[in-house]
């Protein structure tokens, strides 16, 4: 008997992924699709091709309290925030809003003071294949947090701590739906620049996972949708050696062949990862490149992969893993 | 009266944004257009928009004949490094055949053995701003090259020497006008890889003009024009004030205000920079940013930028400096 | 027990969209994977996503005779009008050999005299939802006349003829993998511009099957996949009435609601087809819009679509239907 | 001694691109900015290569009052219609609000009832290659109207008048920087789709100047800047004949070879047009492509050039004529 699921801020790019796998999962029925934009309307405001088997919207408080056993929570970092979770229910937060164990850090890099401190200790931050989820309260990571901890956290112990530079690369749904003048099509096309450099939210998550800061600069491309982390590290240590030995056994996470770079076209519209382990010439630096999708394996993709953990059931139901499409 | 004028392989992007300002020059005026492919073959061949006060296409080896007094090089590196230089004219070469002094690099970075070791000491490597020419024989820098050394420059005394991380992205007209599978349409679009990580070319001018060696990463961008580089470096020197000094009176670089970010798009079809200067709140890297249009200041602009600055002509003449288009 | 398949030609974008389709497809297990550029060669070079449990490439030769009960060919068109197919076997020919009734089209629309004439009347042109196939030879449509065909033949007997006008535009992957100035990222990127003028290869098979020409210009647009075709007719009749009859019950097409256009994105990666239908206000005139994925339903969905019907499995076995990702 | 020249609503698409024009014309002096949004600060908040040199802006009002002798009004329709035009000086409106001559359009396609519908016979709309003004109110047309006379003007006598179809696409910052869904990146990278499918407010502007109605679908393209307009016409007139002689004189217009297809990338950033003529083979259909840069001929461009008509200056003082960039 499947899990009865309700998705909250239902109608953002992170809602409507997530609301795309969970249609598509064989153990999750969807029972409430929140969103307080939209509620009243039938889902196929958002979507022409969601048809009448799809629940209608509904206020985000009314999909909340709709006794679902799973919840996927796409709200925006300060509403995640005040979330109650129901006793009992797994709590997937793709927010950022319980991801940073020290409540102070909020005030710094999200710019609200944490309103329930008190809760954070509940949430376990989860990378599947890192640190999957100890509990039913499940941070998900940020979509840049994702691909530097795939390309950077096996690495923690023998990297020279001072001097990691991420420099990172983003399509431009990774900004979400809300309508700004950096995301108007006349400002991205042909464009990149970097944007909140050296103080991007992410940035802390890192620190708080690789027990050490690194330089996170994060660019806006002109692509839909995929991400890639192009990370610079001083060490001895066979770098290919120990990210093949942490995910020999991920189907999700793909190390490729020596001398193949990640490329977005190969990870776009799926829940997976490429890293790729380079060594710079003239310097020895090590890069390790790490693509995914943003709103996949950066977001939708990766919830649903920690809820399945949370509830038993087998890790990618419901995923898209990669076809071999041009 | 204006200086006769040839462009050796007009053929190519290089080739033809170089003819493109030598057309607009008020001082340069063309005598010969020089491809081997499309010798014989009047101008329109190359663009509708060329018409009869164009010189014809003729071979290579006519128009370095045609007794010009400036001579623009846009061949492939192993033709250029054969050029013999008429006497008495000026010859810029856009290609990377006469960049290195040492010409044991070239077998290692370009895959070729130096043809003509012995004229390597007679052409000086040029950025205008920088180090302009010193003599009739002018080394255009590369486009990446031209973009990391307006970047770190002014700053090579001060910096930590190792550990600099240059991060470049490009857009796909910097891979040249030849058709690889790299180039096509349907693997640049919605796409962003790094390629010849830490084993690109240009990695030895820069170490050349800088005097120690970065990390240097080249990115593929799906746009037309346009390459930022993001320089990662450790000092405690005041960036801005070196930068600002460096670049006070220079009409083609721009330094942009604290918090602004270069952008693609306020260079391209321009022959200028634009320089950003950042801190990294969690680690105190310092982060500079420098946009150019890889055609422009990066190739043809600079080419003729140099030409300028040896016959004696205002440094500005016939360059594309910015308007304030959209 | 599922059927032997084979692909010929998997090397190009519709060989490997096919192969993507195959390798997922309940009913269908590869046996052989012919290349003859790849031949020799582990499928892991077309695409490092494939794995040891995919056949290595052989020769084209080789895979047509390795017994397969299924056989796609992907060849080019001068290629795949020399192929013997052999007894027994489904052949979904994608590529346009066996199109057209008339042979004396190949030379005037293809630039080739045809081959084996003879051969021709043994193939069935065909589109599920409009004319399924007859036989076990198939005739895959291309991907233009998919979209003008799904739009216009259910209204063919009822609209005026003469003055019938469709304008198509198409992503870069349409002109397929092979290496031409025209697919060159720098010329595709921030460009549109139509291509073979009123006469392209795809207007011959849209005469044959509507009864009658009509003006046929396609554009070539900066997307990697995808296509749209706007359509204009004049009719008295009631075209959507006409839409819907002919595809209530199809799985693949849908019919917008009144005021909702076809977007790329959302047919993008599926093998689905959108259709929308307006009225012009000036003049009357009656505008039917179809959107495709031209890798999908324009060629490799479509193909695996017409292989189910002949092998009697469900129609939509192994296709990519649409999701609701965004 | 130069005019001296105010822009009203210079914070938009138009208003920049009008504002680099007039920076950049040797005759023309910029004394007021206006933009009610921006008023009180300095212009480089608009973009960061504007300077002391630029006047600060001001409201639209106050720039109204400056006392300039050329106006260019860049506001939105709407606003535009109120303008009471200062008595002797030269006003381009580049909105809607002047171009139709019959007040109850305004009603039908702009969704407003005009506030001074006896204004209107004081405006002439100009397209200065076929109407030049003929008086000191000019009526800036439309982009895709300019694109669309430019393609069917000279042949309206010719043609049958019933039937034409023209198919039109845009870049994005043809729908102007206000933030809509439509115009979101992630909405247009990777994507077409026709809208406001014939209903778009151009359509009456090109009746009125062709005098019959023409079936308009436009379609948004997934480029910056750039349009392209492919007009279908039945006719046995010699069209290029026809169009030669139409434009031969134009300095900003050319008629492409036989064969040779306008290109986006070719007019982008300039103030002139591309014209290309084809012949459907199947239908006898006549084809007739422009293309346009939607800024400049299609906004900035034909203003400035339509003022140096009303003010007797050189047609092409200060435009942006094509180099041959790539």
């Amino acid at each position: 008997m499947p899990f009865a699921t309700a998705i909250l801020g239902a109608s953002g790019y992170a809602g409507q992924e997530t609301l795309d796998r969970v249609l598509a999962h064989p153990e999750l029925r969807l029972v409430a699709l929140g969103s307080d934009s939209l509620a009243g309307h039938g889902a196929s405001v958002l979507d022409p091709r969601l048809n009448g088997n799809v629940p209608s919207f509904t206020s985000n408080d009314a999909a909340l309290a709709a006794g679902a056993n799973v919840i996927f929570c796409c709200l925006d970092h300060e509403r995640a925030a005040l979330l109650d979770a129901p006793a009992g229910a797994v709590v997937v937060d793709l927010s950022g809003a319980h991801r940073l164990a020290r409540s102070s850090l909020y005030a710094e890099w999200y710019g609200f003071e944490h309103p329930r401190p008190q809760a954070l200790p509940e949430w376990s931050y989860a990378v599947p294949e890192l640190f999957p989820p100890t509990g039913r309260l499940i941070a998900n990571p940020g979509c840049y947090a994702t691909a530097v901890l795939l390309a950077l956290a096996p690495l923690a112990g023998v990297v020279e701590q001072s001097g990691v530079v991420v420099d990172a690369k983003s399509g431009v749904s990774g900004a979400g739906k809300s309508l700004r003048p950096s995301s108007h099509a006349a400002s991205v096309l042909e464009n990149v620049s970097p944007y909140k450099v050296g103080s991007h939210q992410h940035a802390p998550e890192i620190e708080q996972a690789l027990g050490f800061p690194v330089c996170f600069v994060p660019h806006l491309l002109p692509v839909r949708r995929g991400l890639i982390a192009t990370c610079y590290v001083q060490t001895d240590a066979d770098v290919r050696e120990l990210l093949e030995a942490a995910y020999v056994t991920s189907p999700a996470v793909t190390l490729l062949p020596q001398g193949v770079a990640p490329e977005l076209s190969r990870v776009q519209g799926t829940d997976g990862a490429e890293l790729g382990v380079f060594t710079d010439r003239a310097t020895g630096t090590r890069i390790v490149v790490c693509a995914i999708d943003n709103l996949g394996k950066g977001a939708a993709g990766q919830a649903v992969q920690n809820a399945n953990l949370a509830l038993g059931l087998p890790e990618t139901a419901g995923l898209r893993l990669a076809g071999v499409t041009v």
